[in-house]
């Protein structure tokens, strides 16, 4: 089996009340193929600048990650995100996004990247989605968005969003997207897109998955030491697209049930551990 | 067995996006004593004015609830609150509280109530419910409060805190209470007071449990109609405390865990149904 994941591959700045990091390997897309990594084989796809260099790479191929479709432009600068957290963790403050070169990225997949089982959509424009979409005949696939995607391209979004089977996002976009404030009310109406299965993340209260005859949550593991959140959502996804690829089990209730306790526990090391390069390393290994 | 709950007994008035009621039965030791009554033999303890008769006697007697410690002030007028809600249904705004009778409040015990075996101290100012504490001597106790007396009566809070077996609050009063961040640790610094057990509520997203060598947690029931919310968390307690007073488990884990599920299922009963005073019964029934 195998994976292919397209989304940012970034590099993070953070300050939370514990300490403070200039420069960390993050975004979507390494977040989600490390935590994936233990289950199956996994590509990330996207762009990158001439700051990303050996060491990164490494990161990402000490777990077996396959690198081919991380395209390299010479000249340019990686996408860079800047936040930081009060004492409550559960919210992320943004201070600085920079493109870098996902400005101009045109997603290209390779040949092993189309012929993936699985498709996971990690946040980023929903266009860019749709093109990633039309290129991978995955018999799975999966989105994550964001607020700024509902309130920017909504359309395209709801597009996007009836291409896939399960749509994965934070409880409240699936609110923010469906109108709707009551959430099992709205899992129903983005089952009415196309999706057959969404996922519900809710932060430290853990997450929900809603199916056209099953509810099934999960609360997040109890942490007593958090690092950084950062990435855990996309943890989250890793682990539950990676099980649900590896296991070749498709969309049936229990197999899901079991991805959501893989994606809570890789969520569950990716906020007690991110430190650093290295760390992100210790975290998924 | 037998459980006394000292706390509110009410009337509100709710408005709601999908409706409104100028006079509700309501308050925590009804809700409470309304779950409660699943599983054993309840008093509730609290004063009402003469406004509260005998239709109000009715819902609570209907359901084999002991009303002989609601003292009946003559001239008074029942606690009476005025909340509304918007779209989002965990957010109660406030408009008026007007404690009537309560405010001369000096509870008293009868000898019944005193016997109890297991005591709910509802959310009431914490001197109150050491008073009531040190006239029953009941084997099992649990006590809940609010972010008002954690602001104006934080240590005598603690110290009634200090005094039961299980403290059941909402998660953010935990945090407010001990002034820590993560959850987890606050649990364990509640412990430290006193309780072996401290059971976190959390709305729509259930609750947590906190034992010297455990963690749980149980998601609330996703319903899709949720009516009205108030006193759901009381009907929770009122299911969890009435479990493990009519099943003699003391606090030992299993019966802990089982005693969040029937917390679980009656404050969902409550969300949904509640709409008036016959409707708290059939809510109830």
């Amino acid at each position: 089996m195998s994976l292919t994941v397209v989304g940012s591959i970034a590099f993070d700045a953070v300050k939370t009340p514990f300490g403070e990091r200039e420069r960390m390997l993050g975004g979507a897309a390494v977040h989600f193929s490390l935590a994936a990594s233990f289950f199956t084989e996994v590509r990330p796809v996207g762009p990158v600048g001439d700051d990303f260099g050996a060491a990164e790479f490494e990161v990402l191929e000490s777990r077996g990650i396959l690198t081919d479709d991380i395209e390299r432009v010479e000249g340019g600068r990686s996408f860079f995100w800047r936040g930081r957290y009060g004492y409550d963790l559960s919210v992320a403050h943004t201070e600085d996004t920079q493109l870098g070169v996902f400005a101009e990225f045109e997603p290209k997949l390779s040949e092993g990247s189309k012929a993936a089982d699985t498709l996971f959509l990690a946040n980023i424009q929903p266009d860019l989605q749709r093109q990633v979409r039309s290129q991978c005949a995955a018999r799975l696939s999966g989105l994550d968005s964001m607020n700024l995607w509902i309130e920017t391209a909504k359309d395209s979004l709801r597009a996007a969003i009836a291409e896939v089977d399960c749509l994965l996002v934070n409880d409240a976009e699936i609110r923010q997207l469906t109108g709707e404030s009551n959430l099992a009310r709205a899992a129903r109406a983005v089952m009415e897109l196309g999706p057959c299965a969404v996922v519900a993340k809710q932060g430290e209260y853990g997450a929900a998955l809603f199916t056209e005859n099953g509810f099934f949550a999960l609360p997040g593991f109890p942490l007593e030491d958090v690092r950084d959140p950062t990435g855990a959502g996309d943890s989250f996804a890793g682990g539950f697209f990676g099980y649900l690829d590896g296991h070749g089990g498709g969309l049936d209730e229990a197999h899901l049930r079991r991805a959501m306790g893989y994606g809570t526990v890789l969520a569950s090391f990716a906020s007690a551990a991110r430190r650093s390069t290295s760390a992100s390393r210790r975290c998924a290994g």
